[in-house]
């Protein structure tokens, strides 16, 4: 079966429709001779940890593992709940929502499908006492997913639920009830695991947020029914694009290029992504993880202070068309903005003809062609006001295009730090403020810090 | 009973903390000069529909009137959906959210409350679809908001689910399963009511995204269970304290004037808002409604081009720390960034102790208490790296500091917008896309834009 891959519309991205806002031909062709550096590196440094997120679409032995993990929980159990946070999080809950909809867990039941929930991205006791609620936890496993395992929010999380199950189930059964995946051999959880027996699923090396194709984002999609073989297969048709050294045809490299040239050469900083489909809401916040953390550094990599970074930000069509269109048309000129658009949506609701009516326009237009309309109409007039925008056409949502959609954002995201000459792997800006919490929460080898924050 | 007000603490937004980025006493004082001439001219403009929002909270007459119908709806359904877009949804999602919080339908029932959803937003298909399969219609009424009566997406999703209805119930029984808010007199959502009989909820005449304290946001959160008299209690408490001419007392026009200063004097022009409490999500996205159509205009009142445009993010404590934190802390100087701190979450789940493990030191930690480490923390840290961050403190997620804290945000757009000069009310930005829509869905008299559209 020949499956296309999605397009990139750059249109009214072009200096030709945006004038001075958008870009020429002859600025993006001056990019192109440092993408096959790029490639040759990438492929020499295949056991860098760092790019083993490049070769989880090829890793046929991590989905057989994992489904038939899943299989075994799907007999037994009748939810899961992912209990973690950033990069352990997000992209689970995108894969769920895109593919399950919103409102899966309201159905009496799922059949052989598990209900998947998420709660670890907090410690407001709020929602873990609402979901305790409803929950039936003789029925119900959790995943309890961190990198470092030590990880405070998923942690604190962990040991709440832990009592609660040897309480309902008593200490021998509860165990059954927890997946672990941590960074083997270290940290808390480890600990705990080993010495308790809990399960330990596979971990993932790389690093969080480009952890959505590992057992972190399949595990989850695995149990809630969807194909992960298929999320795999989209990814390594864009991982085969992302190959090719013509920068006009590598999809990931070209979008790379454009958001680069926005950033430095038209002060655009802020990149936004407007899906037009509702299911697609988790996905942007996938994204702005992505972004937020891989491609903002105070420093670059040849240690100049740069204090970098595009700020991304998740919006809906046409939600936000009642919110944010009124800022993109008239507000600085800041922005570029990409579009999500989906080509087949399965349900063919109409629109219903009312007699003698002002809305009789409306009559016999399917939902899914007035959501297209609404795009163009969003489209154009941003391109009117030379505010540059772009458009990702995917054929249908479903697990295939979900992947190449994934792994299309994750080169993007390569290739523009590549550009931007910083490291995309790390976060050093976030270490101060976990050295901070520590030393308030009375971290043995943060005293320290302790003192350091109860100055202010 | 006395209930004190919300607090706004400013210290990391000082000069004194965070260097050039903050703000100095003497630079605030200057403004307020200008307070005075603002208070006069509100209590003097009363008769204006645009200040409509400012008579809300005194509203007692139509507080009897929802409750009224409210508790009728009470008595024969279980569900209520909400069918609007914009300032028609963001508000009643907001409430419902904030005091039910995310798993309230997944109750198998809330007694005598309704149960609310959310649908209008959109003409995707596919959640129309989805919530179509779980909700019993016959136990369901569909409340349809839109102001101009004309709006696509609410009138499509109310033509099609009224055929729904028709047909399940019988064309007479049908109309009980509708009630309508549209200005009076004109729009085809007015003409249709008053032609088959449906219910029209009294209409507030002000804009929607100020539209929250009124039938819109009102009508749900009475069917929901909620004490509507103490929402607008709370919003008079700000109201009264918004009256003061003193701008340091003021808690709106002092969040406004830092608000100004750093838009207009140290290039932060993203203001985000991150709510340390998972249920104040929805919250921030009425935030970034208010924000980002009332602030952002292509000409000011003196109809000067200014293309003036504060641009709001609506962030997410702890969770952003894993996503957002290391570009607010490293990247370009261009944010400022305000906490919402709840001070007493009514659930007291602590850590338990684990035996012999690194995790010790979280042991016996209320999760709230975590909370609140997490936020002060990240704050710190913020401030470190010379990032002005100021935060909202509410003594409880209640109606009444919920009416407060709408109310101060819709002060604090006000003053706003007449510190830098511009018309907060209206979105000319958004008519050309309109047009375009409507002549792509052939819509007598928009021609000559399909015309144009199908020029690109």
């Amino acid at each position: 079966m020949f499956r296309p891959l999605l397009k990139y519309d750059y249109d009214f991205m072009a200096a030709r429709r945006v004038g001075r806002f958008g870009f020429k031909d002859s600025e993006i062709s001056k990019l192109g001779g440092k993408l096959k550096a790029f490639n040759k590196k990438h492929k020499a440094d295949k056991n860098n940890p760092d790019l083993s997120f490049c070769r989880l679409p090829y890793d046929r032995d991590s989905v057989k593992q994992i489904s038939k993990l899943a299989r075994r929980l799907r007999r037994k159990f009748k939810n899961l709940v992912v209990v973690g946070i950033g990069g352990s999080d997000l992209g689970a809950k995108a894969i769920y929502q895109a593919l399950a909809g919103d409102f899966a867990n309201l159905k009496s039941n799922r059949g052989k499908n598990l209900k998947v929930y998420f709660i670890g991205d907090t410690v407001d006791p709020e929602p873990m006492a609402d979901l305790l609620k409803i929950l039936n936890l003789k029925e119900t496993v959790f995943y309890i997913v961190s990198k470092s395992g030590e990880t405070i929010e998923p942690l604190a999380s962990f040991l709440f639920l832990r009592k609660k199950l040897i309480w309902k189930t008593g200490y021998k059964k509860h165990k059954e009830h927890f997946i672990i995946t941590t960074n083997p051999g270290k940290g808390v959880l480890f600990d705990i695991a080993e010495k308790e027996g809990y399960l330990l699923a596979e971990h993932y090396a790389g690093g969080g947020r480009f952890s959505v194709l590992s057992v972190n984002g399949l595990l989850p999609a695995a149990c809630a029914g969807f194909e992960i073989s298929d999320l795999l297969a989209g990814a390594r048709a864009m991982a085969k694009n992302a190959k090719r050294n013509n920068q006009w045809k590598n999809l990931p490299f070209f979008f790379a290029s454009l958001q680069y040239l926005a950033y430095k050469k038209r002060k655009q900083s802020i990149s936004v992504l407007m899906p037009y489909a509702y299911y697609l809401r988790n996905f942007a916040f996938w994204f702005r993880q992505l972004w937020g953390e891989s491609l903002a550094k105070e420093f670059n990599l040849k240690n100049k202070k740069v204090n970098l970074g595009l700020t991304p930000i998740a919006a809906l069509g046409p939600t936000d068309q009642h919110s944010q269109i009124q800022l993109y048309n008239e507000g600085p000129h800041d922005k570029i903005i990409t579009f999500i658009k989906v080509g087949g949506f399965p349900n063919n609701f109409k629109v219903p003809k009312y007699k003698d009516s002002a809305a009789i326009y409306l009559a016999g237009h399917k939902f899914k062609e007035i959501l297209n309309i609404e795009q163009r109409a969003t489209a154009v007039s941003l391109m009117k006001n030379k505010r540059p925008n772009g458009a990702i056409i995917l054929p249908a949502l479903n697990e295939y295009y979900l992947g190449q959609l994934f792994y299309f954002f994750e080169m993007a995201a390569l290739y523009l730090g590549e550009l931007l000459e910083i490291n995309v792997f790390n976060q050093p800006g976030v270490e101060q403020s976990k050295k901070y919490m520590y030393g308030l929460l009375g971290k043995e080898g943060y005293e320290k810090d302790k003192k350091e924050i109860n100055n202010f």
